[in-house]
């Protein structure tokens, strides 16, 4: 693998959840594979879960790990071609990705949509820049449009728990006070239909994703009719791709809750994390035992170092 | 050892020094014990020493180690139960605590008292959620109400240090330009009862502390009487349990001068650091030969592998 | 080596190029030095190059690595010696060098000049403090005056791609919309210098460095004629140190571009990074086959390496 910057950077996506649990069950047996290489991890956005499971997996090969929050603690990146950079950018992304390729092994980025431009986000220029001119291999650690190492996870945790060989999963919308980006519920599209699963996509009028991820997907404006039969209610927000950014409803209605999931065929709950209790979820759903959000975000650190593995395999 | 939370996770005090002083002659007689494992470091509130030593003693150790500012890199978090999240955190701590947990061996965390409201902050909400939901060793890098890191530093240097087997102890308060916290003083006085140490506090009236962790300690408002003697001065500003958070006084007759290091025994002067010079502390008395500020600052690293190599013993 | 403050630190500057280059072809030769050896670098101020090569060049030599944003992780500093600290600086410099000192084998710091005093910032106050009050070893990451990391760069990289023994060495201003520091000038004016490089500096009148550093350069306010003939354009604003701190001149006719490098033999360019873009330099001069800015940021991780292990070798 050269970048992980979508699925389809993934050849081998029916084996990748059965390659990812042997992982698990023993990841410090890949240490040779990292032994002297190093690993920077650049984030212009917040992040707990990225940073922490991608430093973790890549402890388990012996990597060394650079973090570096370039916004903080570097400077302001132009991304125009030909600017006259007399603004507050004092640097340009093609030197910073040429110069921290020049230091390190892999490099992976952080970069959210600024729901501002749907044109400006859903050309990704950040990563796509970076892998440009880094000249090393570059890990989407979420980019405006896609996270793939949320969606792997995704993937390898329905693998683990499903109860059944052809699972229905749902992707449902809820409710929420900001407006978030598309990035997670493009991704989980994208990655279940790639790998063949049977994905209906429910949410109110109005948010309606990029057919690019969701063609082949079921979409239904009727949450309960979604949820009969279903084995995964994968919940999440995000903002209106059509009216760009925009948070167009707060309908309580669609939160997830004990009712809805009685309709379900004993579903087992997934959530990417962070998740805004009983707006997103009411806690008798959250905690109880058929959620997924612990071992679910546990199985980042089994996503990343798989990813890394395929990666270092190729240098 | 599970967790480090207070002096009540010790169950060998009296050995407790000798022990450290040994993994001070031989810091990397223990790396086989940190080999592959992992600790993780959160802070919300700045740190020099804690920060620092704790990341050097993970070193010595072998071990892997994360440090995450989770306010600033990460989320906002939630500590209330049953909450409903519309506002401006983004995670409840349930879910960060446990996913830290399940990427890290161990856990150290740092959360200071915020001196609004004296119920919340004794109740210590952070570092006991952390340990409910962690799953892993907790580490207390500085909670609300307790620091003992620094406190059984304080005991290892004392024991270092100490021209007699039973030293008499002087924890004086000082002036200080802001309210703080009373989380050093608290530690201090419960180590070092639990030690058998005859200690002895001084303070102005109205800087009574809470008496769960001082009684069996002197306590006086006449600063001269409890120098008379005294082997170690430990320094220390605290804010009004009673009136809490209040910073009543600034009475700078209460700094530590070279004329009261006079009435001790030729005493030691101790502070935790950071210090305020020439308002807790006379520059006179903190650069002379009795000042311990550096020795002890350097034992925190001592403690910190200390604590982590029993913790790594009982995985 | 004891330090890396400035130039005066090097005994065999002749070598160093040559020794830097031997450590670029292995640079995992050199693992049995650093191994159980810790670094601390210490930043003021932004750093992408400095922060992640010296990471990195460490990684190399087996250390472990604390990177410490002491102002926004730690505390403010106070500078002066006597001061009464009721203000907004919590730590003095004399404790938080000793402290970090006593945790670490090698101690690199970065401060900025401040631009608002010369005399207080060509004094290098921190730098000096620290190398007084560290105990360790101290590497400058960039001083008030110097960026001795950055000219050993330099002189390397000369060394690499000169095409002869004497190169002509031109270090033009150029225009820039902030005011910068001199440090990056007068440390490759006294580094080129020191090496008995033939150095000609251009630069608008009331831009004359301190004398200290160019004495033995040749200084020309004729742009066009400092280029005739130039092996290397080493392109760099500077604010004026004569009327201190001031960015006199925003003459957009000083910017490098393809017409002046015509007048050069082929000249190489070259720039320390981050370079604003068509500001600094056109486009097509940066983005051309002379342009060394990519090499010579790689050049980053070598010279530090390379100071390490002197460093190390000397422990």
């Amino acid at each position: 693998m050269k970048n992980f910057y979508s699925v389809e950077d993934v050849n081998d996506i029916e084996s990748f959840p059965g390659e990812a649990l042997e992982v698990k069950n023993n990841p410090l047996n890949y240490k040779a594979l990292g032994n002297d290489r190093s690993l920077c991890l650049i984030f212009l956005n917040p992040s707990l879960r990225t940073r922490l499971s991608t430093q973790k997996a890549a402890f388990n090969l012996g990597m060394r790990v650079s973090v570096f929050d370039i916004g903080k603690e570097g400077w302001q990146l132009e991304m125009e071609d030909g600017s006259i950079m007399n603004g507050n950018k004092s640097e340009h992304i093609k030197e910073a990705a040429a110069v921290i390729g020049s230091y390190f092994d892999v490099v992976g980025i952080r970069a959210f949509a600024r729901l501002q431009n749907r044109e400006e986000d859903y050309q990704d220029t950040i990563l796509k820049k970076f892998m440009e001119y880094c000249g090393k291999p570059v890990i989407n650690l979420e980019s405006s449009i896609l996270h793939p190492l949320q969606s792997l996870t995704d993937l390898i945790t329905i693998h683990e728990f499903s109860p059944v060989k052809q699972p229905k999963i749902v992707l449902s919308w809820t409710p929420h006070p900001k407006a978030l980006p598309q990035a997670v519920p493009n991704s989980f599209a994208q990655w279940m239909l790639a790998a063949g699963h049977n994905l209906v996509i429910t949410h109110p009028e109005g948010y309606e994703l990029d057919e690019q991820f969701t063609k082949g997907a079921t979409v239904t404006h009727d949450q309960n009719e979604a949820f009969e039969g279903a084995d995964f209610i994968y919940a999440k927000n995000w903002s209106s791709y059509h009216q760009y950014g925009q948070n167009l409803l707060h309908d309580a209605s669609w939160m997830i809750n004990r009712e809805k999931m009685t309709l379900t065929h004993q579903a087992k709950f997934m959530h990417c994390l962070p998740v805004r209790r009983n707006v997103v979820v009411e806690d008798q759903v959250i905690d109880s035992k058929d959620s997924l959000v612990i071992p679910q975000a546990a199985n980042r650190e089994v996503a990343a170092q798989t990813v890394l593995i395929k990666i270092l395999k190729n240098l």
